[in-house]
């Protein structure tokens, strides 16, 4: 029952959702032998204000 | 101090939220001897596009 | 497909993470209309020197 | 490469996301001998309707 | 900054981690991107008897 | 209802989870004006190789 969890900045498309969520599927039923059915995924799109780098926001106030 | 995260696909009413966070904390609190004030329950809705099973989003482009 | 993460500190039985899982999993199909098995219960127990509240560790240093 | 999530209820400004950044990233360098470039934090902003202490919904249902 | 946490039941190999890790983010970088030194992969093994499906433990009581 | 997670890669001493999760919570009390009992903070320590960057095992296979 593999359960992933992917956060990025910023948005995706629909397009892009769905080749990440097939491509990380099959790495992870392929290498870990899972069956896909299994694969559950969760993506995050967090605004580059809500994100820190070595202690600065991406998006960092004025 | 039990953390309870509740990641649903689509929205839930205020009212359903409120007795997913009343039924769990119940639960917990009868079966792992936890008070009550100690639950904290973080709920996410998530959009279908942003969740897969089986590497296809429960939301998949045209 | 909901995603349920409950973290505890210290441990549970096995029969306690069996009713908590059954009564979680009940709870969130009753009240958000979700099918038993489109729910996924991941339980994590943490010590409790590795979980804080008021800035304190539960299990602190001597 | 330490990852912090922080779950707030409600918002905050971007001012205070860049001071909460800096600060965290700054005490986890400091106790755990991290370098800042390493650390990932991650800020969510939550609805109170969507997190309950004691069962109950910090903004509940009328 | 695409941070992915991955929770499998069980155990993996090393090799079997290394070959996630480097195809997960293979993935994300070429679907959303991203430069793979990004890219931050967590890697959470739990015991079958602390996750549920269908309100089930996959490592039930006896 | 602030709730901190943080991830590690290895292991802490007890004093510098003491440490982290005082001063974690105080930059958090004192930039978004949260009482300090309501911070809730979960340290996660994760084996090396257990984390990725750039698709690599901290702790690679041999």
């Amino acid at each position: 029952m593999p359960y992933v969890n992917i956060r990025v900045a910023g948005t995706l498309t629909k397009e892009q959702k769905a080749k990440i969520a097939k491509g990380v599927t099959e790495v992870i039923c392929n290498e870990a032998n899972k069956p896909p059915e299994s694969v559950l995924v969760m993506i995050d799109e967090l605004a580059p204000e809500n994100i820190a780098k070595k202690g600065e926001l991406l998006d960092p106030p004025a």
